[in-house]
């Protein structure tokens, strides 16, 4: 069975007590409103910046703010056994998405099918 | 006048010495071989991982990896003091990009652009 994986999403992760300041900016910064979600109040989600990317302002327990991409799949378990085998490594679980570090120690998220229309069309295929 | 601006590329940033295991890493992560640059040795390039976003693996000075993203716009300057006067400060320059910070501390720059195509369909336009 071959599943497919697609950059999705890029967050910018700041400390919880700079979440309003932050998402402010860049309401600015990229001229679109947030939304707020009721289950994820931490989240800010400014839609797709350009076609296919969604952009995310999120106010994490860490004290120093960050940026993370979120790699989209239609088989997360799939996604991160292939990276594991590249070199990453599993460094949580959240909701429906798996928290995952590089070899560098780099963070990012891989995660359900955000974008479904991109994902049909440029999605790669791994088998 | 006015000018635009667009999301155009994500960087992975590591420690110089985390650089080539990195950038093989993402190779097979994203199933694209990467472009070496004689000017910008410290650069892995990897084109557009999906339309209008390209992906870069950079390595760096710091101790520590981070990801960061780029604006790119047809007028830097322009750009540069919208998004002062919004609220991010600028931290420094580098060939014919701007680094800047947002309120948070978050790092991502300013560059020319990128991606011609999608900039001419998708940059935002400012007044």
């Amino acid at each position: 069975m071959s599943h497919r994986s697609r950059l999705t999403a890029v967050l910018v992760d700041v400390p919880a007590a700079e979440l309003d300041r932050t998402a402010s900016f860049w309401a600015t910064a990229i001229g679109k409103e947030p939304k707020t979600y009721d289950k994820l109040p931490e989240y800010r989600g400014y839609g797709e910046v350009t076609p296919g990317i969604e952009f995310m302002v999120q106010g994490t327990g860490d004290a120093v703010p960050r940026v993370h991409f979120d790699i989209e799949t239609d088989d997360v378990e799939a996604e991160v056994a292939r990276l594991k085998a590249l070199g990453a490594t599993e460094i949580g679980r959240h909701h429906t998405w798996v928290i995952m570090q590089d070899p560098s120690g780099t963070v990012f998220c891989v995660v359900t099918i955000q974008v479904q229309e991109m994902f049909e069309r440029h999605a790669t295929s791994w088998d």
